[in-house]
């Protein structure tokens, strides 16, 4: 029933607001929290995780951000329920393989989320729309502190917050950006880009973040070290390298459209006249369909479409989210033709 | 001049009606015909050909269904301009490599036109919407009857018709039908069908006659004797292998709709989405996109389109037509651009 009101309504990072939104698609900050003199999730017995769980929910009770949240028993979901909250970016690919003792809270309108005995036992994240890095730390900071205000957090000085996995030790912080390059792809910069942001300590993944590709010319970019930095550094130092990319982007995306003005337009066209006829859409080629047409938009070619229009299309026409709309299991053929209906038919009433 | 005024009109027989004109293009009767005493024109002195050319032309003038035709002298033409009748089907792929004491006589409908000095002396053609044949020989018999009675045609009662090549030699007759199969194409049934009419004594051609290939699911069918039957028999023939064909093709379409109608209409709707909204389109992708969308025209899937415009529209954006209606030569890569706004224009205004 969450999940289908869920599936229902539109996340608050789609909107397609805040700073350099044209570019930066959402920021994210994670923070990985664990609880004193409890084994870590990976090698803990049931009862511990149940202990763990109790404790992190009877503070989530006395948050004010987190009070009014939806809570969902992982163990309580079908497969394609878990898939979507990952499509949804509420929880991670680990956390949707299932397991016992394991609960999302999510504030919602899905800027907030925590999930309990993922990996570490509290991975509480914000996202927020656009380049507004330093403002999704500051949430998801405030949330930590009110949490950690009724938690006891294995916590060493010289270590700082000690976590399941060595390399999230320290802040236990994770800010990453999605970015959507298309133009910094069509002139083939992509690549080297992508090699120096791996020399300043930063690591560039794909849409549904570790271990997935690129899609539809979208990159996270976030912090690979979590030891030896303040938080705020991290931030700064990702919100940095962000903007950067950000520039190059917008460097490519003119001199794409001084070169290759009428070839930019036919693709972007294409894309969108398919998109407004096919029948039949796998969501590989929607994603990179609509990726094309986002370009467009930006580039006021599409006076009639706008931007959360389209955000909220990447996500209304993932697999998941089209049999948890639907209700039931549907063979790939049968999604296929449902997302080239839905797609039609959101873009056919801005016509 | 002539040829500009031409390309701002359109021929009679794109206007898509006739019985069966959904499968059935256009239907076109061509004579062969030679003056006695006079040298065939591949071996004829220039003195012969302009004798030639004199006498047909003063029959012409004689002709109350040629007499206010165009008179175009092929040798003032460019290379665009003889493209462009072959284009408008006036003129054969022969005929337009040029040539001294050619001259072409085309009814300001196009719906006949006489090219003097092609490999005979005379070539006649009448051509029609739709599956018309015997109105279109009936046509062409007229007009020959009445030049014929101003000229001394080379007949032998038991030959009939001499032939600069003997394949012609008879009736001097082709009858033939140009069909868009595009359901029996996409069953795989076009292949046997072919080889059936060959074995009927009928030849299956592509788009621009002899020596073309089948291009957007075009097919011309015509005579391969012309010796030895009447002219009312060789029509007959192709009349009726042309309806074979028409209700195969119907046939093929309601399988088609029954066991991939969505695919169908997938395949469709992509062609029209693709014409509406490209920016660049070569004519090879035009024709088969067309080809595409005709199809789904004449399954009412398009209630806003119809055939005339479909029709048309093959025919505006060839190469030559492009050229001759702009006044100048164009690269392949500006006429690509220019091909894509007439079409995006032209459908756009049916929306």
């Amino acid at each position: 029933m969450i999940i289908q009101e869920m599936a229902n309504s539109t996340s608050q990072w789609l909107r397609g607001d805040g700073p350099e939104a044209e570019i930066v698609f959402s920021c994210r900050v994670r923070l990985a929290r664990n609880l004193e003199g409890f084994t870590f999730p990976p090698w803990a017995h049931d009862s511990v995780l149940r202990d763990v769980s109790d404790k992190v929910l009877n503070a989530v009770n006395k948050s004010d951000y987190l009070k009014n949240s939806h809570l969902i028993n992982m163990s309580e979901l079908s497969s394609i329920e878990r898939r979507f909250l990952l499509e949804r970016h509420l929880i991670s690919l680990e956390f949707s393989a299932g397991g016992s003792r394991r609960f999302l809270v999510t504030e919602k309108g899905g800027m907030l989320s925590l999930m309990i005995n993922e990996e570490d036992h509290l991975r509480l994240q914000s996202i927020l729309s656009g380049l507004q890095l330093m403002d999704a730390w500051r949430l998801s900071d405030k949330v930590d502190d009110e949490l950690g205000r009724n938690l006891d957090y294995a916590f060493l000085p010289q270590w700082g917050y000690l976590t399941s996995c060595p390399t999230n030790t320290g802040t236990g912080m994770r800010a990453s950006c999605m970015l959507h390059l298309p133009a910094l792809v069509a002139t083939h910069k992509i690549d080297e880009l992508l090699k120096n942001i791996s020399k300043l300590g930063l690591v560039a993944r794909g849409l549904y973040g570790e271990g997935t590709k690129s899609q539809g010319d979208f990159f996270q970019i976030s912090n690979q070290v979590t030891l030896g930095l303040r938080e705020e550094e991290i931030v700064d130092n990702v919100g940095r390298v962000t903007r950067q990319v950000v520039g190059q982007e917008k460097r490519a995306r003119e001199i794409l459209l001084k070169r290759n003005g009428t070839q930019l337009k036919d693709q972007m066209g294409r894309a969108y006249g398919i998109l407004l006829n096919a029948h039949f859409m796998s969501s590989q080629e929607a994603i990179n369909l609509l990726s094309r047409l986002r370009l467009g938009v930006n580039l006021h070619l599409f006076p009639q479409l706008n931007i959360p229009v389209l955000n909220e299309l990447f996500f209304m026409i993932t697999p998941a989210q089209l049999q948890v709309k639907e209700g039931k299991e549907m063979t790939p053929s049968v999604r296929d033709e449902l997302r080239a209906k839905i797609i039609r038919e959101r873009l056919g009433k801005l016509r």
